[in-house]
């Protein structure tokens, strides 16, 4: 499949990497990668005595040359892509992590507390640092963009703290994840809180078009999101289905934090759609090249636990593409271990050997490629600045992640 | 305690007791009545095949000379309290169910299946009832108060949804809600997606201070939900704490329901505050009661289920009244059953009968009483006439059903 692998950049390592910070484990595939020290809060400790998780091996991004052909100047070489993002952003990452910590307090002790845990082990907050560099490249000086941000980020956190409640039918999973900790009913009413609680600041905020676009996206998220169900453990899911299950649970969110930041910055209609589709596409590969990941053997090699949709049952393209190419007894394999989900401890390999046979991971990456491009296509209308440079960065760091 | 019942009301008992329409077995306490055939969704049939659940057995509202002694006249005597708001509202009624059915649509087809049974089965809808009814009390003459009538409802089901979620640790209650027949997670994102339409609505209102009251009033319910559960099996719960939830998890969204039908009214602040501070206080009273019929053993009598919240270790305050009045011996077995949760078949008997001795049910209920009374005293403000009479009429209903 030509995955091959850096190894982990060790400055980003030294400072992440800190024992007893518990990590995520998430189902929404969003807690890859933990980019930089400043997006952790060293104040919101987990709660004493409850390290769970194993720590987690941080891949490397590659900026690679041929990735980025629609902007020039690419970002500079060897320089990890979203580190150049976030060097620009610094000081409004700082106000929104500020604000963040600000709106998660709450008189009941059982909110900041829990909020604390997923927003500290949150990694790398990618989605308000869309919005904050969408507003950026766009030319706003204001400071609106930096609680649209926190908004962006409260709502993902929901949908993350709901995306892990378990199901009656799957306790056996057992995930360090805050509602192994504090049990489903605690991560749904938290989840709850910061929901409500970014619809309440987009209201101080007071633009009405940014409460459009975020109240559609949130009902699109769920939609993606029962869809993701509905499909779960169905091998006649289609392409067309699991791309929609995708724009849904992930891109709808990434497409309406880079609009917000074009909406605040008052640009003409054209601008706002060119920057909504960039976040949509980019959103597209980013899960793209996540499902992909579960399926990489060489992410298992880094230690990085590999097959958890394989577990679940989860059908995303990686499945859809072996599962198309495969004989009759390959298929009955996928039939009995993802839609009867009787697995055995060999099943796991011989899924991963089915895959290579079949090119599944470098097709699934081939197709991230496309909607990378179609982020760039949509990046080109704007002006060339330090902010649009970077963001094409990001791109490369979404997809590359998975070499 | 003297308690007593009436004979229930053949009329709406004929129309109401269907046959294969699943009742909904709700945590949140406020499926205890379904005044009336008009609130129902003939076309929203339950999934087939699968009914779950007892019928129910419906007490009758009755309307008491003494309950409202600062409006006048009172609502006729002997007609149904809840009925004389509904004929009197018939027309918003069916626009706004007609609003309901058409936004709980998705392509997605899991979600108008689950919403619709939720919906279908969800009795009385008081909270849009408040809404259309405060707005033409001030006299509103427009459309907008239907649809904000139906967000109001939407985040009432949220929250029911979300509210029914198992928790790991109490799988074995086994319910027939919407949880028991398609799980946990499909409950959650189902509530989020009716959450999320209903701020989508909200935004094409396109009121700011709508949506102000209304994501406020989310984040006050999710607080509230979340002390619950913090305070759930601990006696030592003390009754501010316990207001502090009723407050939050019932009486914000009725006092939200009702202060949005001033505020689209265009009435003046302190209009708009008297409108909040009844619907405030009616929840608290409404919460008090449900709170006091879970312990009713003439409920009991009349088939309703008796002790959920006996069974979940909920500190009520009927149980805070028992606790604070029992000796010693009698504290210990509020320990056991409600914070070990070591319960066996005469616990309940035994509950009831302390209850009893120490006039629990019946001082919760006068409590509630305090409440409806501060209620009237908010409509005091108001010009008389039709809808005044008949939501004072509701305060009443709310708090005769306890006899």
């Amino acid at each position: 499949m030509g995955v091959e692998h850096d190894a982990p950049n060790s400055r980003i390592g030294e400072q992440r990497t800190q024992e007893g910070q518990p990590d995520r484990v998430s189902g929404g595939g969003d807690d890859a990668h933990s980019a930089s020290e400043s997006l952790v809060f060293p104040a919101l400790a987990a709660p004493a005595g409850r390290h769970y998780g194993a720590r987690r091996i941080r891949r490397r991004a590659r900026v690679s040359a041929s990735a980025t052909p629609l902007v020039a100047p690419p970002a500079p070489r060897g320089e990890d892509a979203l580190s150049a993002l976030i060097s620009l952003l610094r000081d409004d990452i700082e106000a929104c992590n500020r604000l963040i910590v600000q709106h998660m307090q709450s008189d009941v002790a059982l909110i900041p507390q829990l909020a604390a845990h997923i927003v500290a082990a949150g990694g790398k907050r990618l989605r308000p640092l869309l919005t904050l560099a969408a507003a950026r490249l766009c030319g706003y000086r204001g400071e609106r963009h930096v609680g649209l941000a926190a908004c962006v980020e409260f709502i993902h956190t929901a949908t993350l703290l709901h995306d892990d409640v378990v199901d009656e039918s799957a306790l056996r999973r057992g995930q360090a994840s805050a509602n192994a900790l504090w049990g489903n009913k605690a991560s749904v009413l938290v989840g709850d809180f910061l929901f409500s609680r970014a619809f309440q600041l987009m209201v101080e905020d007071g633009s009405l078009e940014v409460l459009r676009i975020l109240s559609s996206a949130s009902v699109t998220i769920a939609e993606g999101e029962v869809l993701q169900l509905m499909t779960q453990n169905d091998t006649t899911t289609t392409e067309d289905q699991y791309l929609k299950v995708i724009e849904g649970k992930t891109a709808a969110l990434f497409a309406a934090a880079t609009e917000v930041g074009a909406v605040v910055a008052e640009q003409p209609a054209a601008a706002q759609a060119a920057m909504r589709d960039f976040g949509m596409a980019l959103g597209v590969a980013f899960q793209l090249v996540d499902d992909a990941l579960d399926y990489s053997a060489d992410q298992q090699a880094l230690g990085k636990t590999v097959g958890d949709d394989f577990r679940e049952g989860k059908i995303t393209l990686p499945v859809l593409f072996a599962f198309a190419r495969g004989d009759e007894a390959e298929r009955s394999f996928w039939r009995r271990t993802l839609e009867e989900r009787e697995q055995k401890d060999s099943d796991l390999p011989e899924a991963l050997a089915l895959m290579r046979k079949h090119g599944a991971f470098a097709d699934t990456i081939a197709r991230a490629r496309i909607y990378g491009d179609q982020a760039l296509a949509a990046l080109a209308a704007f002006p060339d600045n330090a902010e649009k440079r970077a963001l094409a960065a990001v791109v490369d760091f979404v997809i590359e992640r998975a070499r």
